[in-house]
């Protein structure tokens, strides 16, 4: 099936089996099921079936899941067995944050620019990588063809921000900001909303 | 419809709607449509209708929706037409950024409690809330009763700082820390995971 015909909410499940599958495999694991895996994670088995069977066949009946394998092709599937080179735009507390988690490596991303606005901050380093001025931030993104951004300054400017990075040819853009950002078609946001997930949990209390 | 049979993966979909629909109103706007949403989020107006259609007639044929009326009803779906208490665990970088992000208010959601573990942040203030020592958290968490709360802590205290939430009586957990974190059945837990949110762009670049 081509890929074009998988629905979005079935890729959004994708990267939830990956770090499923690492979690297993760090502590040991090597096999795992349809049933064990929806257990983890809430979802039923017939799903998590149905979303795999999109991109073929992955185990066999009765045996269960190689877990490196299936991670191996999910990580095709995500365009993520490489490392895409990330843009950080805002380093306030949050931004600080995000530069410094523990999260991406061997995930398929690595922030290799920061940026700016503050000149107490521009020339600054974290973890050796060092602060730039978002006055550049146009310039230095097309330049390195950087594809995939997030975006952790304040609302009010945040939009600003993303559309400068839309000019420089950014195709992704994760937004930190409390404000849905607007992109034209074939740019893809994704907000990283506290809210919208603690909501989704007090529909069950 | 009893509640129970609504698809998770709708009630995934209902704090986006409303976030869209906050925007919105914030700019003036009193009418959308199922269509104008859609494009706003991506998603297919009909999916839209369905997904409201489980919990009753919120527009009329041709007329579309009035924004407030439907924010109004899918904050009683969600139950945040009022405010729950949150205790927010782990106030490093991220943590800090936590308790100071402005997009709570409103929206259903207060930190009430600030908790860590180290001596230096104990007894500090971040805007007049005391910062309290985890080894209270338990008692007071189960005092305040509180059923939601944000875990900021690094990876390897993660889980331990969770199963004393549990312990407390928290059936709600959104986890920043880069580890899958497991909970009996009867709690929620969501992870904030940037990767996760970049993973979904990367298959469609």
């Amino acid at each position: 099936m081509p890929s074009s015909e998988v629905p979005d909410i079935v890729i959004g499940r994708m990267p939830i089996y990956l770090r499923a599958l690492r979690f297993m495999a760090a502590a040991g694991q090597e096999i795992t099921s349809s049933h064990e895996l929806g257990q983890r994670l809430g979802i039923s088995s017939a799903q998590i079936r149905k979303d795999l069977s999109h991109f073929g066949e992955f185990g066999k009946q009765g045996t269960g899941y190689r877990i490196s394998h299936l991670q191996d092709q999910i990580k095709r599937i995500l365009k993520v067995e490489q490392e895409w080179e990330v843009a950080l735009i805002g380093i306030g507390d949050l931004g600080h944050a995000i530069a410094r988690y523990g999260g991406f490596a061997d995930r398929g991303f690595r922030i290799t620019l920061l940026f700016d606005s503050d000149p107490a901050k521009i020339g600054t380093r974290i973890d050796n990588l060092e602060i730039l001025d978002v006055a550049r931030l146009k310039e230095i993104v097309a330049e390195r063809r950087i594809k995939i951004v997030m975006i952790a300054v304040p609302a009010q400017a945040a939009q600003q921000v993303a559309d400068l990075c839309i000019e420089a040819g950014v195709k992704a853009m994760l937004n930190y900001a409390p404000i849905t950002l607007t992109a034209p078609e074939g740019v893809r946001v994704q907000h990283s909303d506290p809210v919208a997930y603690l909501q989704r949990m007090t529909y069950y209390l």
